[in-house]
């Protein structure tokens, strides 16, 4: 991919200073970009890259003054960071959605609805009865269950693998590795200690707008008609476990190798750190923020706490309590010299008193 | 899948009340069945909807007493939700054991001996000298690595990754993505700072009916002649760690995120958390109860021990101290003030004593 | 494979005692070997098995002095433990770097370079711009994205998937399923609470002699130019996640399930255990030592520090604080006693006080 700056700055609706006519073939940072790169400026303190980057043009906020002169183009916007993010998105949009075509040897079904503009890597595998909308990026080694419906402008990263009956919207990014809709763990006890599994027959569905990481894993719910949901805008990071009937609401965000246990409803627009645990059947609030590592072991009904500790308790209170924590030896000591004071103390007014006593 | 009412209560031994003929294709929740559909009905909370349920057959207790009139058929069983679960797991079994036959492109080297009624899927790989059991399943993309032995009634989602030597049982169900047989985790240090691979020549052996979620890794043995063993009746959820030479005792079930380090033996029956770290070279006593996000140092020697925390000590006593640490910054102010009273009262007792001498 | 032992004894640079033309095939321990095997002695409390193993050959100090008659044929070495570790490597790299030539089907696209020696297993994909070192081992269902770089004599285990742009050096070895260079987790909050994702265009660089476990998540850097850096010799275990932009230093070690922020640089010769999880932006120090499930919250400037807990703080530091934690229902109790004594006190004092101001 090659454009001209001017054709950049057109997309951008910005204004050019400079030779716009200078082809761009790649973005990079100010302070190390090389010819036939172009980069933004947005935070004052690397303005000094400017008079020395090699980048053939940087974006540049309308206003920006020069205090020596420049060598690059430069493109004048309202917000140089969103135009950067802008030109990032419709490149990774560019470089994403332009692999179509399919792949040869790859296996697909009896029965399977595909839309526009697909890719299908080599050994990608498609089941019985699924349906796949346009734009879908199928690259290779995903797996494909039966039954599966994939909306429009989907990408499967490589080895992505959708159990039988799996929903997935649109606009979702899914990456490597990842397993939606595999059994949960339902075991029944049996007399003699063994255990029997109960079938899991539900399945997963994914709305719209949602990312997730690599190596993740989402299984499908218990009874069939019931299924474990992503909302729409959800983003998982990698390496996370969501158990079977879990629903986790609209647009909220959970860090790396947290676990959800069966059946919790995790409310919209929570923040939720890495590595934390969150135990079964808990209902948590809109707009909870969870610390790195918390355990959850009850539900959270106020909107908008945060908390962090296993189990997890108010942020503030719990780093008071930490505090405490690593003190606790001192703590230990002053009340052992606290108790030894008592003692004496006891003793001696008790000599006292006897003594007053005595004298009596 | 379509069967009669009436076949279905022959396969639970149950008495027909009703239209014995009307057809059933799946199975539904009482409360939401549709038409086609039976349900069950256990629990008495949900009695209400037996005499709305749009379920063309609910399957009740033998005693069960009707208030209002019922329109759906009703199946009569000694124990309603033993038989709906036998029906699940019949129908998870049709399910699970329908597909047969080998699907192309697959790969199979020479010298490999399969049993009957077995399904590989498209991109399945098996490597020389594998022996397989019937009515195995293996799903595309399964990689099963030369001289693995499978025994019979296995099933292999997409994407399990069988190292070379690895044994796996009779019935047992492995999730997608799951790794069995990778190297153990053994460097030896050198002194420059470097390490040395200690070669991993060991495997990995897995009894009979056990059951492995998704994503989920267990390493092989060091030494040539051991093994990571799993017990039969283990039940082992996503995203678990078993390193390299751990056992894992019989009927023991272990939630998600999980990691064993190497060589520790844990017991049988012994419930164990999700994200619980169990240190190296211990012993964990059968029927040991440990809490979601424990981290064992120590080996645990009394069977039935219930434990919890980092480092785990016994639930009740962590709980309890827990609630302690909760109102730490309340116990230093207390302490101070105790402290405070205890510096003026020995000031005034001195005083008083002073006085009290100084009186005589 | 099958070696004489004199031929094994001049690899080792070792002296035969007894039948040095017997044939080796296998490797064992001294306890269990059979006949064909080779095993060693290194540790004193084993010597006992000297004089009863069926193997047809043992490794030994060259000094040790018999104390019954040995049947077995003896290789006399300066370090039998080294010795046979050797030994144990030669045995890997033979079974590892055995596997020659390309399986089909397997998938290799335009302009790819290749050396010599390689294994591309069936179901393998590689992309394009793809350049490959000599004795590099593709196992089946790999996927090597666009413009990856190898170095010689890796080995990529079976589904190890490489995103476009990844470069991994000479002597590495990856684990099954493990993901390089999948998308960090950036998202820009948006005001109507969705997020817009950013995209990711930086790569994953692994220098050489890296060792990743199985089931691993590298994400690449955000920005086109820079790089998630794992330096030489740094060996990570299964399930660990590292965010992107992270750079971990040389001979670094780390336990499985371990997860690292974005941003994060993490020193050389750290030793980090299992489910540490470091927050995002830190630097730490050289020579670092984070126990199991600590979680780091803050930038480790001392080298050599040894550090546990969440948030971490020194190890001995912390156990001490640990052991007053589990008795902190008796503190709490030995503090409330204090309190009433003191009340007691204070009230008793009072009361001597009045009295004795009475007497006045």
């Amino acid at each position: 991919m090659e454009f001209t700056i001017n054709q950049i700055a057109g997309m951008l609706k910005g204004e050019v200073q400079g030779d716009g006519n200078l082809k761009i073939n790649m973005l990079g940072k100010i302070q190390d970009a090389k010819q036939g790169q172009i980069a933004f400026l947005a935070n004052p303190k690397y303005e000094q890259f400017i008079y020395t980057t090699l980048a053939s043009a940087v974006i540049v906020k309308k206003d920006f003054q020069a205090k020596k002169e420049i060598l690059t183009t430069l493109i004048l916007v309202d917000d140089p960071y969103t135009s950067f993010t802008l030109l990032l998105e419709e490149y990774h949009k560019a470089i994403n959605f332009q692999k179509i075509g399919v792949e040869e040897p790859s296996f697909i079904s009896k029965n399977v609805t595909v839309g526009k503009n697909i890719y299908r890597g080599a050994f990608s595998y498609i089941g019985h009865n699924v349906a796949i909308g346009d734009n879908v990026k199928i690259y290779p080694h995903v797996f494909i269950g039966d039954n599966v419906i994939i909306g429009n402008n989907t990408i499967l990263h490589a080895n992505v693998k959708l159990y039988a009956d799996t929903k997935v919207g649109n606009n979702c990014v899914i990456h490597s590795g990842t397993v939606i809709g595999s059994d949960g763990f339902g075991f029944a006890p049996q007399d003699d200690g063994s255990y029997k599994t109960i079938p899991q027959l539900g399945n997963v569905i994914i709305e719209d707008n949602v990312a997730i990481g690599a190596n993740t894993v989402i299984d499908c719910a218990t009874l069939y008609g019931d299924s474990t949901i992503i909302r729409q805008g959800v983003k998982l990071d990698n390496l996370i476990q969501v158990a079977h009937n879990v629903e986790i609401g609209k647009n909220t965000v959970i860090a790396a190798q947290t676990g959800i246990s069966g059946s919790s409803k995790v409310g919209e627009n929570n923040m939720i750190g890495g590595q934390v645990g969150i135990a079964g059947h808990l209902v948590i609030a809109n707009n909870t923020g969870i610390g790195a590592q918390a355990g959850i072991g009850k539900s959270i009904k106020e909107e908008g706490s945060r908390i962090i500790g296993s189990p997890a308790f108010d942020v503030k209170e719990y780093f008071k309590a930490y505090a405490v924590f690593k003190r606790l030896p001192d703590l230990n000591e002053r009340l052992r010299e606290l108790e030894r004071k008592m003692h004496q103390l006891n003793g001696s007014l008790e000599s006292e008193i006897e003594k007053m006593e005595d004298e009596e």
